[in-house]
């Protein structure tokens, strides 16, 4: 039987932590279901994947099956959660108040996996001062001010391309160290600070670059 | 020198598909500020890559730079927009039209690049026979019909995950056959049809990951 290894120490790539995300939701749909018992193949089915990664996968987190019996979704729900980070609650900012930020402020998935947007920046001095769902809008240009000591750790920023460094270099000045970035532009960050950055043109390159070049040979 | 492929042929993998659209991005301002040489040097740097990725991608399209000379900007962006299959139009419908659908319409990477939001679908009647930034909202039921024969190729889904397959079939039913999918549900979809999924708890998932488990082995 392997170590079980500390999280810290572990193997997973990043995108092992999306596939774990994915298994995630398919044990949460089947707790909502009463179902008991959830098999390496019914998880590799929910992703298109082959059985033996899903237990590579799930055997990094010390969580071992029962060969012909399969997990309990309870007990591999908590492991997973913890390895992905979301066994806690995230204080959040969001910068930029407009259409996509309504979205967010609104995408049901956030608040359920432990994602709390407390604070809305925006630069617009006719934006701040108001609401949006119950979350004050605050003026970017008091960002450091208001967010120092606050607990804020991640940073969504939904400005647009010419404003997204220096909302970047504000946030991490007041103490965020994770940025999600909407914006489409490469950000230069201190080593310590984590991005992760949803480029949707580049997603849609990445579609019509499927469809045009056909084969790929890896992901 | 090595034989350039033809694209078809390439063994250009979606990590690269993606280093292509942000070297596009440094291409396109270099072009802009009316620079006539960029080199592979530069390009890393904008990517935080080395310079030797640089020339191996960019080898792939045949494009060969000129030691200590550096590549032509122009020259550059002609291989590399037909390699992500951004050298023409790409017809695109957009069903779900809630706050991410009107961010989405307005977010003017698209347009540059290609993709243009012809046609918006609800479900909701009292969107349907409205309009949003002048393209008109039809009734999703409908979609089939008025989609076929229309030359429509990409959806991008902004329905609700309850929706999400039901859309997803009745756009392939439509002759659609890349999908650009932001509702948190993983798809069933027949082989000819490409799939990029925005799943945007995951992203942020993957931003905790990163936050909590320290080391990341492999991308």
């Amino acid at each position: 039987m392997p170590r079980p290894n500390r999280i810290g120490e572990s193997r997973l790539s990043k995108a092992a932590a999306g596939r774990l995300s994915l298994y995630l939701r398919a044990i949460e749909h089947a707790i909502s279901n009463g179902q008991e018992r959830i098999s390496s193949q019914e998880l590799g089915q929910a992703l298109s994947i082959r059985d033996a990664q899903v237990r590579r996968d799930l055997a990094c987190l010390g969580t071992l099956g029962h060969p012909g019996i399969g997990y309990n979704p309870e007990k591999l729900r908590k492991p997973i959660r913890r390895a992905l980070g979301i066994d806690r609650e995230w204080p959040t900012v969001l910068v930029g108040v407009g259409n996509l930020a309504r979205a967010l402020l609104r995408y049901a998935g956030f608040r359920q996996q432990g994602f709390h947007i407390r604070w809305l920046f925006d630069s617009d001095p006719a934006k701040a001062g108001t609401s949006l769902d119950g979350v004050p809008i605050l003026p970017a240009e008091q960002m450091e001010k208001i967010l120092s000591g606050s607990g804020a750790e991640l940073g969504l920023i939904a400005v647009p391309a010419s404003a997204a460094q220096e909302t970047a270099d504000r946030l991490i000045r007041a103490g965020v160290r994770g940025l999600l970035n909407f914006a489409p532009v490469v950000l230069q960050l201190p080593p310590h600070v984590r991005l992760v950055s949803v480029d949707l043109t580049i997603q849609l390159e990445q579609l019509t670059f499927l469809l045009t070049s056909g084969t790929i040979i890896s992901d």
